[in-house]
Formats: structure tokens, sequence, C-alpha cells
């Protein structure tokens, strides 16, 4: 056995056993070594970008964390932007990075670069192996790192050397399962005290919280309290339609999320961060809470939200209440003529069955997905949680790997999807069961929003090449045969509502450019 | 005017003119500056990549910097990869990577991220404005360090806070053009007395040195002394062709590169880096070069190289000589059947018209490349000088942007060339004259080798599923398309000479899947 075997048998006695991976030169005797282990499932993305955001959405759905595998400094720089997103998820998340040999470093030779300086602002943990004995402690370390609180991005650095010498060292004892932080007894009081004092409360929420059961519980405390509950702008997993609490989310724009809460005099946090502004804005405030807002932090993101909901249940009665109230089955009436997002929304309502996954990187063009889909079939939701866009396709592709026998939809944008649109192949490759919507306006209509609140008027030459993406429009139907995805085009609601239900009726992964 | 305003036109007056640009929320304020000044050429790249990528392949034969616009972390990571590649090709760049307004920082709103630790590797200076007055002389640093000694990478942080304030901050003044080091007389005096001495020496050259002026004063350096001359392995810029000297490069696999220095007593470096391994294996050495070599610095890579030619030319009297030995017009016979890179070459050696820019980033496809093309028309040679792929599409891009009149020939290995296929769009949108060859073996060549080299005989599942590009195959022509590129397939030497010369005659892009 050599390092390499190590790491891998190391990371199986932990129970990772997906690897996906774009690896070099420098990885190559890992590579080797998965190739000796059939237990580990490896899964290529022709970009980094896709390796670490498939990851991401693996480990969102299979609770527990995949491994990546990434060349050297440049190779992981590519798989930052997803994660970030990941990080901001809080997604566990074990990054294997190759790098040179150990005193291969000082001769500086052309891809040598400071790993450690490019992994730290997107990990929680970053190691380095020294040695093939190393690689026991320290990936359990990583895994460790990876599974810690609500989760976490670990980054192990594997010198070439490490991974091909020999070693007699034994594969550690795997990870002892991590134990959440229970409910400070304190902060539950103070929670129920301000529930029961008449004050106009907001229970923010996120992670482990946005599940069927905790949200039920919400709900209790809401209807017992009068409290209002709401999650987080962004949430790496929800879970939500009929039959379940239908939940609102803060909204992205500023005025908006300051509106929402112009009357709240307490907020109660469970992993929740207290909300601020996605950007900066001249003359708009960066919290979106009154000054006077007092804000209870019943749990914090590292804690086990779920005892923290049914402490404040207890706490405040709600556990005596008989039941939630659920959304019923209902979907808004599709209407005609051209495809507009409102219409894409309905036909998913209408049509999306149960148990999908939908993960989410519209933009601006889903932000009304939720009001028309409280009451489609039950479906977890995952969002773009970090504001780094090109997560959604990898994000597809990772959710369908850890649930083959779910259907997957991704909601993304155009703008978003050119970022890491190398994804598709991979849903082809593993014959993936993604329903791929695009919505193809043909720019970054976000921006355009953005343009005009800065007051520059209507864009001149410049910023429209800088934020349209006509001239020539992209083909997304030719793209994504390209990459061996079927796909048709649609522009109006019922061609579009046949095309989704061939597509949902079918298996495998599809793509449907709907032209707005 | 404003910090943004103040940013754009500091540029301007140091003669950066065009700005390749992926720009955000946080940045808006200086599209709309950008907006109101005409006189910057904004072009727009759908991904990171093809953005900072472009930036290497413009000023590499601009020999002036772009400007880049990226937004926050994220949007820096996704470009840092081809920053690493014009990092190690010493191309001069002004990167301004938008953040959040300075006072939003501590909010650790969800697109946060620590931006100085990502571009510090990537970077040769790295500085963040903190008021609108700061832009005009940070700016200026930025571009002093650019264009200081070979060429840099800056890095210039532009928090939104910054961009949007009003400022009556003057212009600064250009910077002064920098001036190089000459060379050292006592490093001139030991180079010629080595070779004078009768020892087996080899002169290993790259950047400025490897322009059609100095090749020519090092050849006949070599016909004087009888030193064999070289060039780097990877160089950013490397002119060639007919009625040019024929420079060889360092081999790439290590045994050929020691083979190449095994008789080599003497190295004499201009501007080049003593050869080392690309990566290290097990048993063999890192340093190309035997024990006993001795090594002359005769010109570090900031030091003027030209003058160091020059010099050394004066120093061994070879300017006393008539001439320089050139390559004439030739190009081999074609031959028939099924594709293969060496048919390729050939094709090229024979079409490729008068000044074009040949990108490489064939990788394994290529490396014949150079003994078939001496005696093809003459051209610029550009290529991946660090190793990190995804360079190819945006580096044709930019050399396009830069050289309207020239034709741009991309080598393409297809794994690298999926990394940043987004940059094909924007050779659509701007017109460029660009023929992209994409040598579609449908694998990662390079990595089969190195997976038998270390071993592990024949590839099983986990690793041909990490190392082939098959199943499904890309479809490069319908993936062109779909990104508005006209593309043809090519499976037989006929068909490809025959579409070569087609898209060689038109003009704009054009992409051949040449299948091997």
């Amino acid at each position: 056995m050599n390092g390499a075997d190590l790491l891998c048998e190391t990371l199986l006695a932990n129970g990772i056993d997906t690897c996906f991976a774009n690896p070099g030169t420098s990885e190559m005797h890992f590579v080797a070594a998965l190739d000796r282990q059939p237990r580990m499932r490896c899964v290529l993305g022709l970009f980094e970008g896709v390796v670490t955001g498939a990851a991401d959405g693996y480990a969102r759905m299979a609770d527990r964390p995949a491994a990546t595998l990434l060349h050297l400094g440049p190779g992981l720089a590519n798989g930052l932007a997803n994660m970030h997103n990941a990080r901001r998820a809080r997604t566990p998340m074990v990054n294997v990075v190759g790098d040179h040999a150990t005193y291969h470093l000082a001769l500086d030779a052309p891809l040598t670069s400071d790993i450690e300086s490019l992994a730290r602002p997107m990990s929680h943990w970053v190691g380095r192996a020294q040695t093939a004995a190393d690689l026991g402690p320290r990936t359990s370390e990583a895994i460790a790192a990876a599974r810690a609180g609500a989760g976490g991005i670990s980054t192990l650095i594997l010198p070439a050397d490490a991974a091909w010498t020999d070693t007699d060292a034994a594969i550690p004892a795997p990870v002892a399962a991590p134990s959440l932080t229970a409910p400070d007894p304190a902060q539950v009081r103070a929670a129920g005290q301000a529930l029961a004092g008449g004050a106009s409360v907001t229970i923010l929420a996120t992670g482990l919280a946005l599940r069927e059961a905790p949200l039920a519980l919400l709900d209790r405390i809401a209807q017992k309290t009068g409290a209002r509950i709401m999650a987080q702008q962004a949430n790496g997993r929800m879970q939500r339609g009929a039959g379940r609490v239908a939940m609102d989310r803060v909204p992205y724009v500023v005025d908006q999320a300051v509106a929402t809460f112009a009357a709240t005099e307490t907020v109660i946090l469970v992993g929740a961060k207290a909300p601020v502004g996605f950007f900066a804005y001249p003359g708009k405030p960066g919290s979106m809470l009154p000054e006077t807002c007092r804000v209870i932090p019943l749990a914090g993101p590292d804690d086990d939200l779920v005892a923290a909901v049914e402490a404040l249940a207890d706490e405040t009665g709600a556990r005596a209440l008989p039941q939630a109230r659920v959304s019923a089955r209902a979907a808004p009436e599709l209407p005609q003529g051209a495809l507009t997002p409102d219409a894409i929304a309905i036909s998913l309502a209408q049509l999306m069955p149960d148990n999908a996954i939908v993960c989410d990187e519209s933009v601006s063009s889903g932000r009304d997905f939720f009001r028309t889909t409280h009451g489609a079939a039950p479906h977890d939701f995952l969002q773009l949680t970090g504001g780094a866009i090109g997560a959604g396709i990898p994000m597809t592709t990772g959710a369908a790997i850890a649930c083959p026998d779910r259907k997957v939809i991704g909601l993304q944008a155009d703008g978003s999807g050119m970022y890491t649109v190398q994804g598709l192949w991979t849903q082809a490759r593993e014959r993936l069961d993604v329903v791929t919507i695009v919505f193809a306006n043909r720019r970054y209509q976000i921006l355009h929003g953005e343009l005009a609140n800065v007051g520059a008027g209507q864009p001149g030459e410049n910023a429209r090449r800088m934020l349209d993406l006509d001239d020539p429009a992209l083909d997304w139907v030719g793209i994504a045969r390209g990459m061996g995805v079927e796909a048709a085009r649609a522009d109006t609601v019922a061609a579009f509502h046949d095309i989704l239900r061939g597509a949902l009726a079918g298996r495998g992964p599809f793509l449907i450019e709907a032209v707005l």
C-alpha cells in the first residue's frame, strides 16, 4: 500500500465513496489507487468548477461529503467559486489537491503556486501531508473538519511523493460521528419570553431546520405565538411543496427586505445570519433589520438546529398543538401566449413529480418561483448560496448522483449557465436524470437592473456589450447536444409545457431552452 | 468625476485602452464609467478564465497590458488559472477586482471573501484602494508594477464605495516608461570566456530574446563559438518560420530533456530559468542539467535581454559575421489517409499565411509541430507557459483583438479546450479572425502516458473514466456553432487540408474538429 491507497481507504472507511475528479500528472498515483479500489465511484468533470459544484450538490442531498480530486493550484483555483458557494451552504466536502513532490517545490516548476493561500479563503480546514504515513491522520482530520458543526470545506494537499511512497501505516479508525452543540437553555428561555411578550417577532431559520419535521414544529410555534417564520435568503436545502409548511425567504432586493422587517421588533435566529444586503448601495442600509430590532441567537449555524426548534416548541407549549398548517396540492392555471418566468413556474407546479430536487440558479428570472409552487408536489429546493454564479449545472449533476431515483430539475439562468456549461457532458456520461431549464433572456438581466439603480440611464455601447448575451444569441440546444444532452427550445407557454411534460416523463438528461 | 472615472482615465492616460470584462453588481459604477468613455474598448467574456486568458494573449502580441474587470473573490478565482499562465509568461496585466463597499465588508455578505489571499499567488502586485482619490495613485502603482521588468500581474481591488464616490483628484501623470537593467559586464565576460573555452555550451533564451532580431544575433554567436542555442520549454512568444533562425526548445519529457543536456558543460541563461522537470517522477532528477554543469546567468528575466544578447555578440566578436542562418521556405509533402497530428502540422506548414499568430495548447498532440514548421511562413508562436490548461481559446481571442489584421491559429487539445470553451462566443461576438484546430483524440492523452509511467498497467474502469473523454464524444462542431462560430469536422488528411484552406481564406472565427 502506498500513501495514495491509504488516502483512498481512509475515505472509504468513513463512508466517502464518491470522488468528483479532474486529475493531472501529479495525481496519477492517486488515480492508480482509485483504479485499484472499485468501491470508490469516480465521476469526471471537464472543468474543476463542475467537480466542486457537483460535490456540493451531492453532499446537500446525501447529507455526507464527497471527495474531490483537483490538480495543483490552478486546478484548485478553477474549483474555488463553487467551493465558495458550498462554504456558504455549509456543505461538507473533502478536497484532495495534488501538489508536486515535496523536494520538487523548491525548483519552482511551471505549475508551482501557493496552494494554501488559494485554499484558505474558501476552506474551513487546510492541511498538507508530508509523508505517506501522514495520509491516514491528515485525511481523518480533513474528514472530521468537513463533518464538524453544520459542515465544512476541507482541503487536503497531497504531495506526489506522499502519494507514491509505500507505507505500512494502518488505516485509521473511522472518525467519530460529530456531536452538535445542544441549545443553550438561556437562549431558549429568552426566545420563549420574546415570543410570549406580544412583540412582533420573526423566527429566521436555515440549515437542518428547513427539513420537513422541524418546519412543521416551527409552524406550530408560529400558530401558538403569532410569530412569523421565515427562511434565510439563500439556503443549502429546504423541503417544501404540498403537505409541507410554506416558508417564505428574506427577499434579495434591499428595499423589499427592509420593508419585510420594518415592523419587526425581535428576530430569533435558528442557524441563520441576521439579514444583510447582498451588496452595498449608496444611501441604503447594510443591515435589513430596523436599528432597534432585538436579535436573539437561539442557535448558531453549527449548533443542533433541530434540537433548538424542539426546545423552543417545548418552551412555548407549541407541541400541544395538533398539527402544522401545510400547503394543499394546488397549482395556478397555465396562461397562454409567450413564455414568461411565471408561466415556467406554473408549468412546474403542475407537472413536477413527487420528490423532485429543484436546483435554483435562475437568478432574476426565478424570484417569483416560490409563491407559485407552495402547492407543487413535495420537493427539495437547493439554492445558489454564495452568489458565485456557475453553481447550477454542477449542482444538479451532483444531486442526481446522490439520488439516482429522484428527478432533478435545474432552474438555470443563461448567463450563469455558461460559467460551467461543461457539466452537461458529465450528465450525459453518467446518464443522470436531470432536466435543465435555461431561462434564455440573453442578457445579464440582474445587471441591467443594477445599472439602472446606479442612475446611469440607458446603457450605451460599452455597457450594453458587457451586459447583453445577444449578438450572437447562444444556441443552447446546439450546445447541449454537442455535449450529448438531448434538448429542445420553446418560446410559447404551450410548447414549453409539452416539452417539459415529455422531459419529466423520460429518463436521462434533457435541456429546455426557454426563450424569454 | 467619481473614483471609477478616475480609474478609467488613469488607465487610458497610460495607453491601456482595452478591458476584458465580466462585471457584477459591485462593479456597476465602473461599468457606468466605462460606458461614459468610448475610448475604452470593452470585451465581454462569458467566464473569467476567458477574460484573463484573453488579456494574456492580447498583451503578448500588443507588448502592453490590457485591463481586466472581475467580480469579487469568486470572479477573481475563476480567472486565476490563466493569470497563473500569464505570470509564468511574464505578461503585463492590470486586473481590476471589484469588492464590496469598505463599510459592507464587516457584515460578511454572501460574496465576501479574502481577495488578497486569492490574488497573491498569481500576482506580482496586489493593492486595494480605500477611497476614490486613492484610485489615481493606486492605479499608477498597478500599471508600474505590470510594466516592470519583463512584465507582471497587477491586481487592484476596487471597493464599490471608492468607485462611486465623487472626487476632484487629478488624473496622475502617465507612469514613466520602465527601464530595464543593463547586462552585468562581469556576466558578459564570464559568458564570453565560457564560449571561448571550448566547452560544450548551450545558450538558453526566452522573453524578448526570442524576437527575430536577437535570435539572428544569437545564431551568429552560435556560428562564431560553436555553442548551441535553444529556447526555454515554454515561452510567452517566439518569432519563427521562414527567414528566421530555427530554434528548438527544451523537451517537455524528462528523459528527453536530460538526454538533451547530457553532454552540456555550461549553460548560459538569457532570461531563461535553468531547466527543471515539469513534474517530479520517482527516481528521476528534478534538474535537467548534469550535476557538474556550470550555469551562467547572463541576464535575469527582468533584465534587458536584447541588450544582453547584443553585449554577448560584441564580446564574442559575432557581430562581424555576415548573417544568421535562417530557415528556407519549405514544407514537407502532405501524407494521405487518416488524420494525424503530424499531418496537421504539415498542412499548416503549407498553408499558414505570412504573419500568422499560432497559439499552442495542443499539449501532447503538438509536440512535433516545431520540426515540421521551421520553414512555414513567418509567424509568432505563443505557448501555454504555466501548465494551467484552458489557456488556448482565450489566448487566441486576445491575440486577435490585439492584431486584427493577422490570422490567428489555435492548436487546441480537446480536453484543455473544454476548460474555457465559452471563449468561442467572444470570438463570434467580436468577429475575430481565429481558426481553432481541435485535436480531438477524445482523451486526456498526456495522462494515459503518465498513468503508464506510474506502472499501473492497463487502466481499469475508474482510471479510464477519469482519463477518457468518450462516452459521449464531444461534438465540437455543434458546440462551436451553438456559440456562433462556424465549424467543420475532418478525419482524413485530405478533408482537413481542404477545410483548413477554406478557413484560412475566409475571415472570422472558424473551428475545425480534427478527429484523430
